[in-house]
């Protein structure tokens, strides 16, 4: 039997154990050895795909990216003809994908770019390039709706984008310090009502 | 010279910082030896104050909400004359308060609990206490709007108090990716125009 047909590779079940370790415990409390204990992989595997955990870090990243960009890219929101209901329907979606424990639904790079950002500048970058190139998947939609309604505001697609995910960052936070869901699923339901509110004033208001 | 009267002690010494090295480099990375260093004390005063590193954290998420919390008690914002003023100017404050380098403007308690909810239970109640205790001051002033409009809303001002806090955390992260605190800026200028949308129809709207 080959090994590549039977099995993922070392460098994969290290990327995989990576996710699952690090959005449980943070990144400096990861050990290498518990990712080769996590993954089933020696010591000697690492580092043979890895000069180092900064290294298997940015790699995380990269996955990350891979990963949940594919998850994003098939989803149901992109059917709707309208771009509101598309980015609406991305935050709802977002909303659906709080399932399971927390490091189950809590996101890799948002963790460690917390722990990371001024000690290791590789592992900032790809952070930054993950969370900055999955709200660019937003942002044409935005514009999208701003140019459809002639709007001239004081804010740009780009910034709102970024919010989305800051929202999404700091739903996670309240969520790992309450112990669940339901405070990031509330935090998400307030994006909604703000994109509703600030893109379809006529007809978006749930304050009643 | 008695020493209380010359000097801070060890102890609010670590927890200085504790405060500082936390918000740097996160809290697995921190260790006990460089806590010491910068604070300047020997590692036997460490352990004559804490037990261990996890006690010294929960000590440090309660001194920091006692120092964030004696200058928010403070602050000008609660000078307005009206709760949504107040509130407002509560949001106006913190994008003030980005200032320096991203050390000095993130919050202890926010990283803490991103490395720590799921191993050390005591810190995610510690930071968990610090996030919901500091929510809580705006609970008061989000209800009297409610209650001046005769708003019915399907959100609590326990959620929307809490939907705050979840912002400056994830535009925290975002500055911390970026690199600089623009990116928190913009997050906390939707925060906001949120407020004032979801608040203040009538005249709040500022999308053109």
């Amino acid at each position: 039997m080959s090994r590549t047909a039977v099995k993922p590779d070392a460098r994969a079940k290290l990327l995989d154990a990576a996710l699952l370790l690090i959005r449980s415990k943070g990144y400096s409390a990861t050990t290498v050895d518990e990712l080769c204990a996590a993954a089933g992989v020696t010591k000697g595997a690492f580092f043979h795909h890895f000069k180092s955990k900064d290294e298997l870090a940015v790699a995380a990243a990269e996955h990350w990216s891979q990963t949940t960009g594919a998850l994003f890219v098939t989803a149901p929101y992109h059917e709707h003809a309208d771009p509101l209901d598309r980015l609406l329907g991305y935050v709802a979606f977002r909303k659906t994908l709080l399932q399971g424990d927390v490091p189950d639904f809590t996101c890799l790079v948002g963790t460690m770019v917390q722990e990371a950002y001024g000690t290791a500048p590789a592992i900032r970058e790809a952070c930054a390039r993950s969370i900055a190139g999955h709200a660019a998947t937003l942002e044409a939609d935005i514009q999208a709706v701003i140019d459809a309604r002639g709007l001239s505001p004081d804010w740009s697609a780009a910034s709102l984008a970024l919010h989305t995910q800051a929202v999404l960052q700091g739903a996670f936070i309240l969520a790992k310090a309450k112990g669940g869901a339901s405070v990031a699923a509330d935090s998400i339901d307030h994006l909604y009502r703000y994109l509703e509110l600030l893109l379809r004033p006529a007809q978006g208001h749930s304050t009643r």
